[in-house]
């Protein structure tokens, strides 16, 4: 049972070289999606990640260059690795034209199934949903159309009591019945109900993806008690004009929505050029929310 | 008098860690000029090349993406960094669309001028020209439109004889004009013709680039004796069907080229990425034409 998120670039518009643009890899089991796609999201993947042919979903919060110009690299190199999985990807119809309109001048045809779907950001709604989660949008407050993603955890399974596994032998092909919520009938025909023999599950687990936005208090209710919350902090706080001009965040206002949304941890990221180091940035916001991390690429936060 | 080439990408269709997709950086004298911008050049302008904001022409030879799929993002990091020196970009058609359908989805209109320069990638003819340098097109062999850059030092200038400056004292705001074939008149009035106080020039450098491409015996007449030629080796000569089927070159074909037109010295690049190591490539390439070296991501030659 694991929800791992890896920091593929950390980066705000320009990018460092211990920087990339953004782009996120969301695990959760055997689910793998990315959030963002900047530049050089294939080459990130290749430093921090294996096996990421299997990542199935692609969701771009907005077409700002440093959210999106990795994808069509990404989606080419897909197809040359001879990929023949469905690929979804998630954004607004320009990006499909953007996509479609090189794949067409490069005269590609992929060897597979890319399933486009296009999404309003204005509107808070479930996009996507499998096996193990559910992405919704999260409107944000950007220059240009944008909104972030809350991924949340689906049905986390009941527990099989070890005690009973000890009392009585269960054939390991019953465990995912078990786990549903089924009842056991032993090979004697003796009936065990299921709240008897499983524990509840523990709660989802969720994590709520917010960039790029400026302060942005319409967000709370959907964000509310999230495990973690990767809020925007472009700037520190002697520059909240610089960040309310191009509609950007400070790391106090990251840390105040975090606080007001009572979410369980803060991580910051998409960090300005201007800050070689990000320090002074996390202290703003510790200051205010103490539960709070830093973004840095190729890091791995399990929730 | 410098003519600098700086490789910013080795690689092929399928970036490595250590050979992002293919883009070098030309410089004679002071112009600076990119060919081809692979998905990451700017991450690797910013770990070789200072000052590349000085970069003012970029070529680009066709539309697979490990050839321009950096470029959006370079356009807008110039933007951002607030460049307003014209650049100009070569390229088909197609290109210019691309850009633009990016530009307006992220409602960004560039604090510079962009100049785009259409070319025609199947006919060879000089499509810039400054103080320093012509660029001429290379019309080559490959799955869509493509053509190499033969990049051309423009008058060399003469050189100012070491014995009269000697003799005679020549204020140093002359030297230019006496390069470019004035005669020197001292403070009595004595003229001194130029041919007796400079040497003839040193013969103008030549740097021709062709990737990607099929063996392609027609670019002969146009890079023949040049100084140095690029020619893609996307792979060894066990793999030459593949090479055929994809309109690629092997290490054989390139330095078949390189022999039967003269030039002075091979770079082989543009390798496929089943090869970590590029020993095998050099080798077959060495085995027919001994003045060839490897292209590898952060090399500097100098002609």
């Amino acid at each position: 049972m694991s929800f791992l998120i890896t920091i593929l670039g950390s980066g705000a518009a320009i990018p460092l070289l211990s920087r990339y643009p953004t782009a996120q890899l969301v695990q959760v089991h055997n689910t793998m999606i990315l959030l963002d796609c900047g530049e050089g999201t294939q080459m990130q993947l290749r430093k921090y990640v294996s096996k990421s042919l299997r990542i199935g979903h692609i969701f771009i919060s907005h077409l700002h260059g440093d959210h999106f110009y990795g994808l069509i690299g990404l989606v080419n190199t897909f197809h040359l690795l001879g990929r023949q999985k469905e690929l979804h990807i998630y954004g607004i119809p320009a990006l499909k034209q953007i996509l479609d309109l090189q794949l067409e001048h490069s005269w590609t045809t992929l060897a597979y199934p890319l399933i486009f779907h296009q999404i309003n950001p204005d509107v808070p709604e479930i996009i996507m949903e499998d096996k193990h989660i559910t992405v919704s949008t999260i409107p944000l407050n950007h220059r240009i159309p944008t909104c972030g993603f809350l991924v949340r955890e689906k049905n986390p399974r009941r527990k099989i009591r070890k005690d009973f596994l000890e009392k009585v032998k269960v054939p390991h092909s019953e465990f995912e019945r078990l786990r549903d919520g089924d009842s056991f009938v032993d090979a004697y025909g003796q009936e065990f109900p299921n709240n008897e023999i499983t524990e509840d599950p523990r709660p989802a687990k969720s994590y709520a993806y917010c960039t790029d936005t400026a302060f942005h208090e319409a967000m709370i209710p959907q964000i509310r008690g999230c495990d973690l919350l990767y809020h925007e902090t472009t700037f520190a706080q002697d520059k909240r004009e610089d960040a309310r001009a191009k509609f950007h965040s400070t790391a106090v206002e990251a840390a105040t929505i975090a606080s007001l949304a009572k979410v369980k941890k803060l991580m910051i990221g998409h960090y300005s050029a201007r800050y070689q180091e990000v320090d002074v940035l996390l202290k703003e916001a510790m200051a205010i929310f103490p539960e709070t991390i830093a973004a840095e690429d190729g890091k791995v936060v399990e929730l």
